[in-house]
């Protein structure tokens, strides 16, 4: 038995059993220690190779794909600090629980912690941001070693996929010579061809009894809201809607639980909250006696004010991934069950409502708010606001909309309303990074079309790198790309009242003509001049295949205070129409 | 006492204390949650702020700093995966021993692992690739609290510096309020206003009777070899000559060791061993009794088998960071101790012999190889090889070198021969990465001019985000693009005769026009079209100022043939050489 035949037959079984759990998609990055397994993988009829250079683009890009498909994505990358370049994706997909397997080439143990060429440590690189780390035994191909190397990955894939999902990191020590001997039939299994072990990974649930007494207090209550944040389940949607209309709660739909789009009723959603719970009186008049939440902490701050203000309440939790969501410090009950299993078996445990004076008040001030927010359509300057408050018009049935951190998420959140389209949103909200985003994007639109990306100039910089794909592997997406020269956040925080260091440490303008990038991508470049130029490029884009950038140039300045003046008007009108209704 | 005035007059003490410790440089990202301590260190009148948006950069650019200064150099970032961008350049300075402080700020203890945005954990967040971590107290203004940050603060920079030297990370707990309280005075020491704690870090030494026992031993070899890898010490090159001219020992000198230039004499310097010790005549005919090993290991492979194939020879290591550099299990004698005074100690314990004829075979050997390299001279091609050949010529006294990892480092290694200007060398060997190069070199080119950086086209693609350093700071740097369209390297390799996945998985070509992002830079592009172009535009370069990049574009297949016939060439001279010797 040769070296070769050992590594080649360790690989292939790894490589067979990997594509019979469901993995579809590897994200490889070139290097000389990767070898063996990137041409075993390679040669794999049914896997789909996607090359990338810089590391932390390939891993962000990876993270798309397995965000966009749900399904577990493989990444490998040679040894040294290429692994190190994949942590803050790893670290992303560990919060917002999105499965990735992560391989490393290593050097052989011998060659370890002695000054060989390009040999790190690698053993936890990526420390307790894992699920699961193996130190893979050297390659074999005894019929035990064969089994392991089956098993391992069988349960890569499982321990990356189960609730709540993420990353799982195996470390390949490989000796030279790195070459595989590639021949028919390699991927054949000798035994257990339909993959070595079925591994059933189940959700979390409750008792029965559990859910008939809460449902039981939940319907005790007068004034309740649903909070639903980030979730990408699938079947919530409905199910939550259906709670809803039998507790008669208004659900405050962040932009990423998928309830602000869709076919469903958009009766109960609540989604101009971020506008109007800076609001006083609204605050006061909309009191909850208890709070039910979904999915990650919301994104806006105002309804996260509002949540710690109301501790008082008794706050239900509901948690398929049994984490700790909950910066708060306001939960009463934290339930370890499936999202969509927990709202249809309260349910059906409860009598319905007929109506609701709370509910009601709600609705009521969210249409107030909505009415105010709509100004910003007739504003005649570029702005974010309106932007993001005609996109849900503008927007192709069907589209995915990724967006980037910072301000797109909060201009996201504040303009971005209820629409009966089908329509995806999408964002990095595990660690709200600017790294890494138009690889994300990226990775979703080589799936998910039409594909539409939204963020700012910081971030785009961050990430130029990831743009590579789109020229290499000829992606569709349309990135509106919001230039505001600078970090535009921090004019919305305490340190733009000292100007001394401002510019230099937070505005930190980059004066950068975007145009040269991506041509060099061989992208489509479009400087937006207004909103009817807008109109027509967005619209000419949807029939154009490739990379297509529109830059939208804003002031940070003006934008700070058309936030500030529409947050004012809604605030002045609703106080108007609660005193009103007082009165 | 209100918390604003705890956080200022805390973090002001570290500040303050940072100064005094010596640390000039302080590379700062922009971030929130890290406002107050960006803000106070902005505010310092001795510290050198550089402000990068990109944090994967802004830790190559604080390297090159400290890398060129051999002082520390402070790295400053928010909370998040802002600071899993750091996980590279941290990994280098661990491995290739460069003294930097990394201070992340984080969220507040109450905010930790609550799914709070922008919240990861950050303890331990770069395991055992740094040299002392700390969870810094949150900020109190007491008298103990203020002692305290002052001497953490002295701990770190004694830390990083202390041999081997390498990277600390602090972590900052932050809570809002993040504005601290600037004010006339905020930096002065009530007491020792000097520094709080003067920490004397000693390096390793052996005793006499040892140094006297091993200056016997060598003196009895008749045949010894001197092997220089990368190393840093200024007073090392003297001392290391002067001992070899007493032994009559060869050095032969990585292009990393400061040894291939300089003022000093050498005649003691082989320096195209990577071509001569490919030929087995030469390896018989040069078999040593004895090796002394200084620095990390060298850069060639040729060099490294020959090492391996002599396991007979003792073989001395002197280690001044107490490490374990030494991939080929052939070491007998490990030698913790200062690299420089172990050679001034075992110089002065010996008598000099006269002559050595096995020295003189190294040394007619070694001519008879730098002949037959200067044929690369009159190639008339764009080629790397004449192009490292001619770089000693060309490069302007007093210049700094930084050569980018895979071909470079091995080309350079090859055919840039010694040379009595004064030209300092340097490349990122700790982990060998093709990540963060450019901001390495910048951060090089901030404290050291004139500067050149040679590197390949995946490399400078890697970290083209480094180049708005060079836009935002003026920053004069020479770049040597030598673009073969992809990974070169691979070629030398055993993959090379597997065409079927090869240019996909290895030679990634990625058919960039840089002229564009440079014009983005603000920089000077220029393609080179022939030598006498090449020379010319060199020569402009020196007078303009800023970023100028020359791209000089070569074909992978026929650099693998020119390096392969040369060294067959050489090969073919030493064999009929040695055996006409022997006749």
């Amino acid at each position: 038995m040769t070296h070769q035949e050992d590594l080649t037959a360790y690989i292939a079984a790894f490589v067979a059993e990997l594509s019979k759990t469901g993995v579809k998609d590897v994200v490889i990055s070139p290097g000389s220690r990767s070898t063996p397994m990137a041409m075993v993988m390679s040669e794999h009829p049914d896997l789909r190779i996607h090359v990338q250079v810089d590391e932390r683009s390939a891993s962000f890009f990876a993270l798309g794909i397995a965000k966009a498909t749900s399904k577990p994505v493989a990444l490998l990358c040679t040894s040294g600090t290429a692994a190190a370049n994949y942590y803050p994706a790893v670290i992303e997909a560990s919060i917002s629980r999105v499965p990735l397997i992560v391989l490393t080439a290593d050097r052989p143990h011998e060659l370890r912690d002695v000054g060989a060429p390009q040999a790190i440590d690698q053993i936890h690189l990526y420390g307790k941001n894992v699920k699961w780390f193996v130190e893979m035994a050297p390659p074999e191909k005894t019929e035990d070693m064969i089994r392991y190397a089956r098993t391992v990955c069988a349960r890569a894939t499982a321990t990356a996929s189960s609730y709540p999902a993420g990353p799982v990191h195996l470390n390949f020590p490989f000796r030279e010579p790195l070459i595989p001997i590639m021949g028919e039939g390699m991927f054949e299994l000798v035994d257990r061809a339909g993959g070595y072990v079925d591994i059933q990974t189940g959700h979390l649930s409750l008792s029965d009894e559990t859910f008939e007494r809460i449902g039981q207090e939940l319907i005790s209550y007068r004034k309740g809201i649903i909070v639903c944040g980030q979730i990408d389940s699938s079947e919530f949607a409905d199910e939550v809607i259906a709670l809803a209309d039998k507790l008669k709660f208004p659900i405050i739909a962040d932009p990423l639980s998928q309830l602000r789009s869709g076919a469903h009723d958009g009766h109960y959603i609540i989604d101009a909250y971020d506008a109007f719970l800076r609001n006083e009186d609204a605050k006061e008049s909309l009191k909850p006696e208890v709070i039910i939440r979904f999915g990650a902490m919301p994104v806006s701050k105002a309804l996260t004010i509002f949540i710690k203000e109301n501790r008082n309440a008794r706050q239900f939790i509901v948690d398929s991934g049994a984490g700790w969501r909950e910066p708060s410090m306001s939960a009463s009950d934290m339930l370890y069950c499936d999202e969509a299993f927990f709202c249809k078996q309260v349910k059906s445990s409860v009598e319905p409502k007929n109506d609701s004076a709370y509910f009601d008040k709600w609705f009521a001030v969210n249409n107030l708010a909505k009415d105010q927010l709509s100004a910003v359509s007739i504003v005649e300057e570029l702005s974010e606001g309106k932007l993001f408050h005609q996109l849900a018009e503008m927007l192709p049935e069907g589209a995915t909309l990724f967006v980037g951190n910072s301000m797109p998420i909060r201009d996201l959140d504040s303009f971005f309303l209820f629409n009966n389209k089908k329509i995806k949103v999408m964002a990095n909200r595990g660690a709200n990074g600017i790294d890494g985003v138009v690889s994300t994007a990226l990775g979703v639109a080589s799936v998910s079309q039409p594909c539409y990306l939204v963020l700012g100039d910081l971030t785009f910089y961050h990430d130029l790198n990831g743009l590579l794909a789109a020229k290499l592997y000829n992606l569709d997406i349309n990135i509106l790309l919001i230039n505001n020269n600078g970090g535009g956040i921090f004019s919305f925080l305490p340190q733009a009242n000292e100007p001394k260091h401002f510019e230099k440490l937070f505005g930190t303008p980059l004066d950068l003509d975007f145009r040269h990038v991506v041509e060099m991508y061989k992208g489509k470049y479009d400087l937006i001049k207004d909103w009817s130029h807008f109109s027509t490029v967005f619209a000419e884009n949807q029939i154009v295949e490739g990379l297509k950038v529109m830059e939208i140039q804003t002031i940070r300045d003006r934008n700070l205070t058309e936030h500030r003046d529409l947050w004012k008007s809604v605030s002045r009108e609703i106080t108007t129409k609660l005193k009103g209704d007082i009165q």
